[in-house]
């Protein structure tokens, strides 16, 4: 049983990946015959699809630095429009008016005990991109960060985010006035330095450990595909949890007249000078550091004990940044359906990059890219889809979803009363479907996921996934039909569409086996995907062969394929586990409560260390979770209804039954959403869905219910109960009335 | 709340080590009055108890290298006998003839793709008896390694142990014919070379990992604690899970005239060479290996990527050993009792070390003595205990409890039929009592651990470690009254007494805040001890008072202090345990089985990399444990009754009839026991403890069954159901005849 296999030759990938897969299902939305048509046409649309187009449009597209406002966009946006538009693509480019802050001084120097001036830099290596095209380039940094310059200790607390510093607090460190530097990883880096500043910082530094991100994953670049000394993470670190996009204009789409905040203004500029250095920059920053060795989850990579500070170290950090305001191009291209052109399914893709950004984004780009061209072919044959195609390519992701946040706004009420699906992809990479999104699209993606074969492996994509599951013990993956969709928090375009304006999205890619270190380096360059990324772009048109089926199938289904019983069963799964985090959180702070009050902690340390025992904790009362679960009840009845009456009459209404049943499925995920938004952050409309406040990409389910209960704020979790159950009940009434259409 | 605590002076520590504990409780083993009299003994014994002894004493005895052997041996022994004498015991200096090679040649080099030179060194450090004392000091090897001069490619095979030859199998990788480099931990030290000659390997290499034992866990020495760049630690690497003590004599005692095994008729020495190096030699040899990145588990904390080769480091190990016999001086000195002195209680430390030995063995043999001493001064006022008291100081421990298994062999019949109690100690810390043994004396200990306060926090030892238990979660610390103790698998001098001869034993340490990495190197000095281990030698004086209380109350008890309850309930719960092992065996078979089947591993694996699926494993039958829940059962019941009658009718019983009962008690442990001992390895008779075939010091309760379990060999699971189960009968017969002679 042994199986030895190199990379296998484009031709062997391509003849597994277009190889036939057995059908023996319907089609969600379909009637049998015109699932056969559909399927067909699914066929030929893959014959269409050819990996060169993904290699020489990367090659083209990750020449030259290529961020927003960067000297290469326009020829780069250009080279997409007229693309799009050679294919038969109406292309619009829309303009948008943002604020986009670049480095003129970075300095981050230790001045005691010793002295060290960190280089900041990414220097280019031989026969890649990052020696061949410096001009323009910019320099490691976090935009957002506020200017400064600062002096103080250091203070090292591991990944910077709220469970840290109660473990520096047990120790009696204080971050007031101190420096900090944080390993990233564990939350979305913009939550470091708000936390670092909302516990007293002046400063933040990030950087990349080695254990995360470097010699410990794997060999570096240029040998392997990890990170180097040299590498830095740039990224932005607006507060996006409170709002993504133009930190100046939220809510409306920022055309140059649009009225705006004065910087000062701004509730998600950060409030303290942040920078990301290399690990190479950071050793000796961290070797200097005193005071405690480090807990254990603590420990980084580097070759030294890890210690917590504060000081010796005594660090000076100077930011300088122009903030001015950039020229942000989206690129739109669209092809008119030909029975409802006022239905859209659209997918999107940025291509703005920190720096070359093969992986992250053109690699997403070019597949969405080939996806377009591949179904533009078809036309040829006189072939329309029914309902409107829009392909977009997104500028000024990289910052904080800038383009798209900035697009969305712009055209919120539009889109809402016509946007039936958006299809999201970033990065792409090499091995395993991930699936994200709204779950009522739960059953169609794994349709979709079942009819495409993986490049390598000659089974479906979907089957792949699932052994991958097994072999990870996952009793779904054993058990369950379907495969769960991930639910989306944030980090890539999604989130306007799904969070902001309640359209039911997607977001798709592979990876898995392309574990890597460039994301958002100079590394990240044309040879380093070719060589590490998906190096025959098998996984690149298999991307477009997943999605594109998506888009096909979502334009001419008689009735958009929607499942409520997906739906219901990830949200009651989400419902029992934020009524068991409270169970959880309950029977913990008792148990921490005890261990307090019968000194057993005091007991347990070490006396010659210092030991702060926590204060004890106000008790988790019992929660009336009544409306919750009756909500529920009723959804699940809804659901039923409505997926029996579908497959059972479904098919048989008439064009203009279908319209009205579709009309009110395009509004359904807005059902889900609240005018009001989320506490504190109303921007965020979703009830079911958002980024975590205190995690930043990382999702909250339920996230009303759920951030209350961990920000241990008792009131609001009944409040937001009370919400939340109301939003369900919104939810299966609209559902009733799509299965009264049906009736 | 905040509790700010630099080290105490030690004026406190014994004001607070020797403040009282209030006693509510009855003695086991004691009537009310004789439980009032024994504690005023122990309590005029603590205050006998002085630190600055320990501090004298191991200021002399760390002084110079004194292994087995040793030039420093023969002061060091006369030193100890002599105190010994001067208190009043009657002293012996037993001397045996063991086995014990040293090297004459070390050299492991590289010598491809690049050339490098292992030092094998450790330099002294400057006012450190590392730099004064020099002469007769021992290199670094591992005793009983083969002689060898081989060369061959490197392989990284983790920690060495059958899973990590698993994990080889599955990337396709094979040791045979190579040279193997594994980190220590996982398991004793001797389980790695052994795994790796049975796989074909022709030498080892073992080095501390900075991630197990170095920079990565603290500072280093001399700044801190851990193990510096040139550590190394030493050890024995002869097959003592077959047997321990002299490799040519199992069995039995060696004196000169003893007839032996020619060398290459020994079953324990090891096969093939084996040397120990430091970070600092390894690095080089791990920074050569190609092959492909080791799994996530196995990476060290060196600065580089771990691969697991084969090669292209190609090494040469070349050894030679000195392989002569040495006389190993056992110091025994005795205190008649004046009541029975045919019944003996004993206390053994070791008193060699690899090289100064500060901490190991010093601290605990320090601590005997002065307990030893504290005891001779309670009879000067004319006291004398009822049983004999036995104080053992045993040499050659280190190359594999050489000195106590001659001992226990050539003194087995007298022991088995005199010795009630044997309590073994070994390197002492700071922190927490540890304590391990026969389950029959749970009860027992933990009365003792109540009347002992602990130096830094003024409560008892069991409360504060009881408060770490609770804190680390455990349910038993919540809930039960007794603390367990753990089972005794191997690795210190009790092994002969409990697992060979069948004698009560325990085993007593502090420990927990004083990690460090001097272990088996030539830093384990006085000047580290002091800084990093009991500086204020407290805990060293509150191990004597624990253990000299055992030994006084053991000593002076009516009835023997055993208690069944304790016993049954832990052997019940190790029999949960292998039941719950197997049904825990079947369903991952199953699963792995399906995993296979299903092609799911296939399917997850990445096609790019060698991965070769494993084989199917045959099925987990289901075993008849009713013999053993049968046998259980009426152990309960034996062991309710016996403590039930020893309460309520005990003490009223004459001192003839308390006699009886006592004798039946020194023999119960070796009903425990079964003359063919255990499958494949005859010399371990105890059929409740074991140190595991496969783990070395790492214990296997009930090993019968559950080695027969963990190396599937189903028929022996059977078989040796019924084996212990026969012996839990015969236990149970044994505490029913004491059980008569009270009623």
């Amino acid at each position: 049983m042994i199986r030895i296999r190199s990379l296998l030759p484009l031709i062997l990938v391509l003849l597994l990946a277009f190889s036939p897969v057995r059908h023996t299902d319907d089609l969600l939305g379909f009637s049998q015959e015109a699932a056969k048509e559909q399927r067909k046409l699914e066929a030929a649309y893959q014959q269409h699809l050819n990996p060169e187009n993904l290699r020489t449009w990367m090659k083209k597209m990750s020449e030259h630095p290529h961020h927003v406002g960067s000297k290469f966009t326009g020829e780069k946006v250009r080279y997409m429009a007229d693309l799009f538009a050679s294919w038969g693509y109406e292309v619009e480019v829309e303009e948008f008016t943002v604020l986009f802050p670049t480095p003129t001084s970075r300095l981050v120097e230790m001045v005691a005990p010793t002295t060290f001036k960190a280089s900041l830099e990414e220097p280019g290596i031989d026969g890649d991109t990052s020696a061949r095209s410096r001009e323009d380039m910019l320099p490691p940094y976090n935009a957002f960060s506020a200017d400064g310059d600062v002096t103080g200790e250091l203070v090292y607390v591991n990944q910077g985010i709220p469970r840290d510093y109660e473990e520096l607090k047990k120790r009696g460190i204080s971050v007031e006035g101190k420096i900090v530097i944080a390993r990233y990883g564990g939350s979305w880096r913009g939550i470091k330095p708000k936390v670092a500043a909302e516990h007293g910082a002046i400063a933040c530094i990030l950087y990349s450990d080695p254990r995360d991100d470097g010699y410990v994953r794997g060999d570096v670049y240029p040998e392997g595909p990890f990170r180097n000394a040299d590498g830095v993470q740039r990224g932005s670190v607006s507060d996006m949890p409170l709002y993504p996009g133009d930190p100046l204009t939220p809510g409306v789409g920022s055309k140059p007249d649009t009225e705006r905040y004065e910087r000062d203004e701004s509730p998600t500029l950060m409030k303290i000078p942040v920078l990301p250095i290399s690990y190479k920059d950071a050793q000796p920053l961290l070797e200097a550091l005193g005071g405690p060795v480090v807990p254990g989850s603590w420990k980084g990579g580097l070759p030294i004990t890890y210690h917590i500070g504060p000081g010796p170290a005594t660090v000076r950090v100077k930011l300088e940044f122009d903030w001015k305001l950039e020229t942000a191009y989206n690129v739109v291209a669209k092809m008119l359906g030909n029975e409802f052109p006022d239905q859209w399914i659209m997918r999107g893709n940025h291509h703005d990059a920190w720096v070359y950004g093969a992986a992250d984004p053109i690699s997403g780009m070019v597949a969405l890219m080939e996806e377009a061209r591949a179904i533009a072919e078809l036309t040829k044959t006189g072939w329309r889809p029914k309902r409107t195609l829009v392909y977009a390519g997104w500028d000024a992701e990289e910052p904080g979803l800038l383009g798209s946040t900035e697009w969305v706004e712009y055209h919120r009420e539009e889109l809402q009363d016509k946007l039936a699906l958006y299809i999201n992809t970033d990065g792409n990479g090499r091995g395993f479907l991930r699936m994200g999104g709204s779950h009522t699209l739960e059953k169609f993606i794994n349709e979709v996921a079942r009819d495409v074969n993986d490049p390598q492996t000659n089974v479906s994509v979907s089957d792949r996934l699932r052994a991958l599951g097994k072999v990870r013990g996952s009793e779904d993956a054993k058990n369950r039909r379907d495969i769960r969709l991930y639910p989306l928090g944030s980090g890539s375009d999604y989130t306007p569409f799904l969070q902001h304006a309640g359209i039911a999205s997607l977001n798709l890619g592979f990876g898995g086996e392309n574990a890597g270190g460039a994301y958002h380096s100079a590394y990240d360059t044309f040879e380093h995907y070719t060589r590490f990324g998906d190096p025959e772009f098998a996984y690149g048109v298999t991307l477009a062969n997943v999605a594109g089926r998506a888009v096909l199938r979502f334009a001419n289904a008689d009735i958009l394929p929607f499942s409520m019983a997906s739906y219901v069963d990830n949200v009651k799964m989400y419902a029992k586990e934020v009524m068991a985090l409270a169970g959880q959180m309950r029977s913990q702070t008792e148990n921490e409560n005890e261990l307090i009050t019968s000194k057993a902690y005091e007991l347990a340390a070490d006396p010659t260390q210092i030991y702060i025992v926590p204060e004890l904790e106000e008790a988790v009362p019992y929660f009336n979770f009544a409306p919750l679960q009756n909500a529920l009840n009723k959804l699940e009845k809804s659901a039923k209804h409505y997926d029996m009456l579908v497959a059972s009459r479904g098919m048989a209404l008439s064009r203009g039954e279908k319209e009205q049943v579709n009309e009110l499925l395009i509004a359904l995920e807005q059902t889900m959403t609240r005018t009001q938004g989320l506490p504190r952050r109303p921007w965020f409309k979703h009830q079911i869905y958002a980024p975590g406040f205190y995690t930043g990409y990382g999702v909250k389910t339920l996230p009303g219910i759920r951030e209350a209960l961990e920000q241990r704020s008792w009131d609001e979790v009944t409040e937001q109960i009370q919400i939340v159950s109301k939003t369900l009940e919104k939810v299966s009434e609209h559902i009733d009335n799509a299965s009264a259409e049906i009736q």
